[in-house]
């Protein structure tokens, strides 16, 4: 068991976290990173893949622990998570503008992976809903106003297991930048407001074990941003 | 394109299908007909295997069409949808009183795949939230209060294509029953009131294309019930 704590500054927005959990849908990329692809020995994709996660896996701070399912090696991959404010549909892909307009806020999220039971998923060719979906699987931070972030292609990202730096990369490395991967997935489903995206993992990822300290954060210029903090024991 | 047609004899519930369209979540099992995982040359789970389907994908009566995008094999798979009245988690699958108790209605839906997409997805080892997920692809029928299916195993589930009928198997088929299959989920992931629990599809699964009319519906003892009813063009 892990114990999920809330970051230390910054109080919760209830309104605003409320609605997250009740996002309509949350829409994961996969591979977006090149460096995360090679260490799992995946292919690049041609254009960005991606799976959804249920909002009932979704951990705001303070609600842990996450719990780790019986027999599953769990992992960690920490996410910039993008929360939307418009609807949109068959979205222009190349509108810089347009993508930066469609989101409302940020929050920093990891996305929990049960990473036998994904293997086991892949190997088969069946759905990875469920090594994706567990309860507590989706550990979000505090929502941090868009004004905090002025250029979502350009933060840290970091995540520290036992205050041991595992992922540590700039959001500059996204193989498919931001406005892409708005226009890849509107072309299928329609995102509407509330919404969440998780724009995929930079390399790093690893296991945890119950008694494990997961931190972690974003930093802008090397300052941390303090409502994206997460720290989960 | 097809055009979704409301059933004839009874009246949207405005409230009901508005809540659906909100359905936190829709969660659908794969593989649940002996003869289906046959024609699909599909192995049988010894589990019952399940994805999600977005809530955006929910296509309610009169709000068609059921748009096929471009270059996919749009296939039909006619299936009993449940729709929950109660929060259940780490649910006990043999208890059959409150697998029942945990229901609030019921709606015919299809969950339209697009075929190919899917072949490349299991080959691939990728997700299968894209050939599952674009918008309109889960027409749902009115909704159907619960008194109406006094046993959601003993109805007969049927799907026409130009009024030849390709679907047509009773619920009495299904290889993991309800219980069994909230049992399931529910160890995975929390189902709240408004989700959405799709019970797999009989044998007859088959392509439509533009112009094709699905009619769809279910039989209690041989009697037609009105507000089950799906027509699409
Ligand atoms: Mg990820
Ligand atoms: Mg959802
Ligand atoms: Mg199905």
């Amino acid at each position: 068991m892990m114990i999920f704590r809330r970051g230390l500054a910054t109080a919760t927005n209830a309104t605003t976290m409320a609605s997250l959990k009740k996002a309509g849908k949350v829409v994961c990329i996969g591979r977006n990173y090149a460096d995360h692809i090679a260490e799992l020995n995946n292919t690049r994709p041609k254009q960005p893949f991606f799976f959804l996660k249920p909002s009932s896996s979704i951990l705001p701070p303070g609600e842990g622990p996450v719990v780790r399912p019986k027999g599953v090696d769990l992992h960690y991959e920490v996410e910039l998570a993008l929360i939307l404010g418009k609807r949109i549909k068959d979205f222009d892909g190349n509108d810089d503008k347009a993508a930066l307009d469609a989101i409302d806020s940020y929050a920093l999220s990891i996305d929990m992976t049960a990473r036998n039971v994904q293997n086991e998923a892949k190997k088969k060719g069946l759905p990875w809903d469920i090594c994706k979906g567990f309860d507590t699987f989706l550990p979000v931070s505090n929502v941090i106003n868009k004004s905090a972030i002025p250029d979502p292609h350009n933060i840290e990202l970091y995540l520290t297991v036992n205050d041991k730096v595992q992922q540590q990369d700039s959001t500059e490395l996204m193989l498919f930048r931001i406005p892409k991967i708005l226009g890849d997935i509107s072309k299928v489903m329609t995102l509407n407001p509330g919404d969440i995206i998780l724009t995929g993992t930079p390399k790093g990822v690893g296991p945890v074990v119950p008694g494990d300290v997961m931190k972690a954060g974003i930093r802008i210029g090397g300052k941390e941003l303090e409502e994206a903090k997460i720290e989960v024991q």
